[in-house]
């Protein structure tokens, strides 16, 4: 028994996926990675994530470790399970590492993106990718917008209502907005310590309405007192978000913030 | 009978279609359009497009044109067929032209843009839009490549073998070359006053292969000489293909390429 502890990072489109999650009788990204690499090595694993994607949104790098005792050399994962995957699944890399690290718990931060396509035509390539959203902007009102949110604060508003999470406490590190105005996609980029439930799609929607005039500033600074969900904007639907990069030390995360 | 002659602008992702052209049992993008219409306004009408857009390919900017005696308002077509549309078609804009105006009979050329991915791992997001071409590049190689193929030329092994075509000489007016080397994407762009079936993606084909080694710039000249298809490349695959825009004006068309 020479059991080893497998790290990955995956990228994939989630559009075709249940999310994440192993679920009976859908098509889940763990489930299709778990099948693959039952075909592959012969092995049921069982793969953990840094956390769970919901159904439509996306990853660049998601993270996940396991546990196993195949013969496969680690460095030929990757290519032994895209083999078998869909193409929508893309296993970028594989490394050993120590049995106490796990993708979701050793995880000291995470960045997420968030598309908005703002142009008022429809645009086909767009479509699953972006939230679109064809209403004027005030792109001043939305940096505004950021500057509150960034810093350590009670959450609880930006949560999905009835989430079993307590503690609501989480640090923004770094809120980015780019804008491509030719393609007129917002990029929302939002690196923290954690996120709770729905909570980057929840300041994607309160953003938004901030920019067209549907929501105030104080709407932000209020909800953040008094953690009171009806305040802000809607939950911005899945399709736009990707999951980035998942930190796993300090050092890696603040030097990529600086870098940024 | 107050008949009129209507020219649509419409852009779409062809990966769930079998093409531009109306086929039985088969989902096309003119199928979809049509059926649209006949939703919308009750009338049966024919559409005919700049060209047959091959299964797979993508347009941003197919032209399209069509009798109908629909009162309603030209202006309003683009909305209300959108709204009955699945959207990864869009009809981007509606106008009124001369009877005499026919969206493949008048229009003096055409730009198309190829994309190819060539990053070593695959992309989930690049699948279905561009074409996975992994191997290492030598892009002044590629270059070079594209200045043989400007200008007036009989392009007879630039077409698909057994195409009926028999006027095969064709002017290539600009061959741009754009690279995101981010993404890893080359964007080959060409505008050309019609192109032979298969052509756009049997020269991306070429370039590829001179770009990897597999062929040596005398390739071109001397299939541009003898006509002898077997020179060259492997036709691109569909996917990476996109109609970016159809020019019905000599003035716009030389515009543009000035501009760009």
């Amino acid at each position: 028994m020479n059991e080893r502890n497998v790290f990955l990072k995956i990228a994939y489109d989630g559009g075709a996926y249940h999310g994440w999650q192993i679920q009976p009788n859908c098509v889940t990204v763990q489930g299709e990675l778990e099948r693959g690499f039952l075909k592959i090595a012969g092995e049921r694993v069982s793969m953990d994530s840094s956390g769970r994607t919901d159904s439509g949104v996306h990853a660049l790098g998601q993270t996940v470790t396991f546990l196993t005792e195949t013969c496969i050399p680690t460095a030929k994962i990757p290519q032994a399970l895209n083999s078998v995957l869909r193409r929508d699944i893309s296993v970028l890399s594989a490394h050993e590492v120590k049995t106490s690290f796990h993708a979701r718990f050793s995880a000291v931060g995470k960045t997420y993106q968030y598309k908005v396509y703002y142009g008022k035509k429809r645009n086909p390539f767009l479509e699953g990718y972006t939230w679109h959203y064809p209403y004027p902007l005030d792109f001043e009102k939305i940096k505004r917008g950021t500057k509150l949110l960034l810093g350590t604060h009670d959450f609880k508003a930006f949560q999905a209502t009835g989430s079993p999470t307590k503690d609501t406490i989480r640090t923004i590190y770094e809120l980015e907005l780019s804008c491509d105005t030719k393609q007129r996609i917002l990029g929302i980029k939002v690196t923290g310590s954690g996120f709770l439930y729905n909570m980057v799609r929840i300041i994607t929607g309160t953003l938004m309405h901030l920019g067209s005039g549907k929501l105030e500033e104080k709407n932000i600074s209020e909800a953040l007192q008094t953690q009171n969900r009806t305040l802000l904007g809607q939950t911005a639907p899945p399709q736009g978000l990707y999951l980035e990069e998942v930190f796993y030390s300090e050092k890696t995360r603040d030097k990529k913030l600086k870098k940024d």
